[in-house]
């Protein structure tokens, strides 16, 4: 089954402290979203790959030198004003009959094992969402204060790609956006059975600060 | 309110691929558990501090040149089978009328200001347990294969130290234990009323893994 995947970089970097997105910040010698798409590459050569491109983003992504072979086949979509627009934006461009993943420009660690367990689970049960095991006790909170402990053994950390039959993704994503649809996985349950999980990587931390590109540069030794 | 701690470093090294115990490894010039023991000293010089140590460590322990005013403060108490037997023995030589804190060894990066929040709240409330708020999306397992998506901005994940009323704490540690004493606070709750969460601070991470010790070399300068 022939497969593809949205990249959504549309958000900004605000909580960097830097000028540049962090998507396009250096990590281990190329921007983090080079490390990203090449992941999805070397996974599948002939993955569909749709990069959606916030507007303003414009100018960083053109300052990177990329080879004629990358630059000629990532296909760029405009952002939307949320993250619900950009991914709709970007289904919009792929094809029907395709497993199709959508996964955040700023998790470069994803594994290839990870993406092959979640592509599989797709294509066999028309999802695949990969998560983690939590480390710590968590806790509920309730009103007025009050908070339950939860049974941490049965709570999973969800990460990308959340990979799914696309003509099901595509008819979720058209829908108006509902404040529930907190990730893909809600808005595909919204209209289809519930999702199927797999096994994540640890290591597919979501780099949102300078601490995490620091661990991340700390990380990509170890990821394959 | 007279102050104390209950430092637990029973746990052993399996996961850390090293045969020194993760709390002794080094870490910015000194080993894991003199980062946490300052941590509390500085917090409050007159802090009483029991340290629970398991029998096969000492030797680790021993090998830390110590000054002589940390090492007439520090009073220790034998390790035990499982965390709850530990936190028991180091209980045993705690007062009455303290605030106490029950805190992992391998968590050096606590910030003074969770410190100040825990015993506040303790001081005030009966406890203070810290807590930070969930970054990803969270999943709850059901029975075969389902799961239902969790509203993570009610969750939160609990660090240490969690911090009590030390008649209270040490009378819910008399108890047997049982398999829901996952924490401290679960064994608290299991006798009085629910606890109060305060503040963390994102870089109170628990030390388990290589990764870790490098991600607490990075963090180490941004904790105060």
């Amino acid at each position: 089954m022939k497969r593809g995947v949205v990249i959504v970089a549309g958000g900004t970097g605000r909580r960097m402290e830097s000028e540049i997105p962090k998507q396009y910040l250096d990590l281990h010698g190329k921007p983090v979203i080079l490390h990203t798409l090449e992941k999805f590459f070397h996974f599948d050569p002939d993955m569909k790959v749709v990069l959606v491109l916030a507007t303003d983003h414009r100018k960083f992504w053109n300052g990177i030198p990329l080879s004629y072979e990358y630059s000629s086949r990532i296909e760029i979509a405009p952002g939307g004003e949320s993250r619900y627009d950009s991914v709709k934006s970007g289904l919009r461009l792929m094809d029907d009959n395709l497993v199709v993943g959508i996964h955040d420009a700023v998790r470069p660690l994803v594994s290839l094992k990870t993406l092959e367990r979640c592509y599989e689970s797709a294509a066999e049960r028309g999802s695949g969402i990969p998560v983690i095991k939590m480390e710590e006790s968590v806790r509920l909170v309730k009103e007025q204060g009050h908070s339950v402990r939860m049974d941490r053994l049965k709570l999973r950390r969800v990460q990308t790609p959340q990979v799914f039959k696309s003509e099901m993704i595509k008819e979720a994503y058209r829908q108006p956006c509902e404040a529930a649809f907190t990730d893909d996985a809600a808005v595909y349950e919204s209209l289809f059975e519930t999702v199927s999980l797999v096994k994540g990587n640890r290591e597919n931390i979501k780099i949102t600060t300078p601490t995490d590109l620091q661990l991340a540069s700390i990380l990509i030794r170890t990821v394959g």
